[in-house]
């Protein structure tokens, strides 16, 4: 794991000071995902949104301390950020071996407030410390100056008069393609600079994307496949040895016709596809997602994993049984493939 | 279908704390506002999207003083963003009394970690003791659960084992829609329960907006429209007696032709107009968005506003420069609807 994501990350952030003639490029995200899933024959990417009231019960004791509040994080906000974190934590040590990415939920996180962005922070740093590819799941989308910021929070780092503010040193990042490619490149050159990449929205799993992102286009194909092909274009410059680029795609695994067009859109595009588990769909229409090779298709479960201990008929310590589960679910999708 | 919409809204609020029978209904956003733009005399809303390298010098001076570092906030994040909440303090002070709501860039405090939220959580608490109302710009947007606990992060609050973390407390949060009406029910349950409202990106004023939004659709219309349309339905339920919604539409001021479309389709929805100052547009063709009376259309500067005593021929302090820029386009505006 010497050479792994986190080293390169680190290694290109210590970069970033330095004037860009001279830049050693970073490897990019696709060849980096690749060698990864390949490494950890893994494509289940671990999804954390953890729900402080439905924590596993060891988080809540390990967190049970005395809370030291300030004035601007309530002592409350603080235990219950800790008891997130701990929840994190304990799930990575159960399931991290069978994943090969972490997908942290933003807003579960930032519903805690500066305690909750500290948890982030932590949950970060431990999943890459693990050798997991990180990407912040906070569909984050704004133009101009704002853009840059959000890719200042993710990937870089802030300049201030007192030193640089170090970002959240996210791997990759989701975003909203509605403000257009105006407002995706500040956060393409953010990543990219870091050996970082994004995973655009281009059709969610939920039955409300059929209100935009299925809408027909006058000259043909649906807005969804429009930000394919924007997702395409974006990703040109970034695509690697593997095949891969560096702007991917959420696409939900709902409907195998839907994805063979997608995927003839954006050949080169890594998939992130949230349509596991209580989302609904299932591994056998995920062909199109690993059309360009394992690391293709990136598997996303959360709730399926960390709640595998509530299911009817399940024995076993939640962490047991999260580690089965993402075991399982590996298998699935490894098989897929081959 | 507004009813089904009805039902999501209802059914989504349902998973709130509160049970809703017994519930004093709040005085509703679109009526709050129209009141307060009655009694400030202003539509004017203040950006504020502090550059931690770029702050008024007073503010440096006032957060000189040492940090005391913990091991989650590096000192520097801590120091700098005690300069970003005194500038935006300072600001405040000086054009406050000119606006009737303050527009946090939420990306602009994120990228400090959670001593940024912090930061954000004292100009919120600050801009509503002024009387301000408070429009969180962060372009959420998500679905499910995420949803939910975007809206427990600006809205309302998180049940926790250790108590309730109080989120954010802001009056509206801007919003995408790309992912359609069940990823804004949710918002608009927590929104509504406050008397809060939403702004949902209906046409940005960025050239990539053309790249989504004005796609022309097989049945007619952009999908800018089609969204407006969304945002009509959406809002309808939360119509108050100043005939105004509680869904109000990010409107850029670029084309005249193309505002007086989009009031067509949301005759009750607050505009929030980004398109003065550095993004470009003019007071003179707002018009539409003051159809349904003055509060119909909150325009948005902010760098205008704050960076006025940088411009060529400003004398005087960055504080009475920043009044005087926010006077000139309260009374520029406030003319345009009389």
């Amino acid at each position: 794991m010497a050479e792994g994501l986190n080293a390169a990350v680190e290694a290109a952030s210590k970069l970033t000071d330095q004037p860009s003639s001279g830049h050693i490029q970073p490897i990019g995200f696709g060849d980096r995902l690749a060698d990864r899933v390949q490494r950890r024959r893994s494509q289940i990417v671990l999804g954390l949104d953890p729900d402080p009231a439905r924590l596993w019960p060891e988080a809540l004791e390990l967190a049970g301390g005395t809370a030291s509040g300030t004035r601007s994080h309530p002592p409350i906000a603080e235990q219950a950020a800790r008891a997130v974190a701990a929840h994190c934590r304990l799930v990575l040590d159960a399931a991290a071996d069978q994943c090969v990415a972490v997908k942290p939920q933003v807003a579960c996180f930032e519903r805690l407030g500066a305690p909750g962005w500290s948890a982030l922070r932590e949950v970060v740093q431990d999943a890459g410390q693990r050798g997991l590819v990180v990407i912040a799941d906070a569909k984050r989308g704004d133009i101009d100056i704002s853009a840059r910021a959000y890719g200042q929070a993710f990937f870089g780092a802030t300049p201030t008069p007192f030193g640089e503010v170090p970002g959240l040193g996210a791997d990759a990042l989701t975003v909203s393609p509605l403000l257009g490619r105006d407002s995706l490149a500040p956060l393409i050159a953010a990543a990219r600079e870091q050996g970082g990449g994004l995973f655009a929205l281009a059709r969610t799993s939920n039955p409300g994307a059929a209100d935009v992102q299925d809408r027909e286009l006058a000259g043909g194909g649906t807005v969804s496949e429009a930000v394919a092909a924007m997702i395409d274009e974006l990703g040109h410059p970034g695509i690697g040895e593997a095949g891969l680029s560096d702007v991917g795609a959420v696409t939900g695994a709902t409907a195998p016709e839907r994805l063979h067009a997608l995927r003839a859109l954006m050949p080169h595009a890594v998939w992130l596809l949230p349509g596991i588990g209580p989302q609904g769909g299932s591994g056998r229409d995920l062909a199109p997602a690993f059309a360009p090779g394992p690391a293709g298709g990136l598997v996303s479960a959360s709730r399926a994993i960390v709640y595998a201990f509530e299911r009817d008929g399940a024995t076993g310590t939640p962490a047991a049984c999260a580690n089965d589960e993402a075991a399982r679910l590996r298998e699935l999708i490894w098989g897929l493939y081959a």
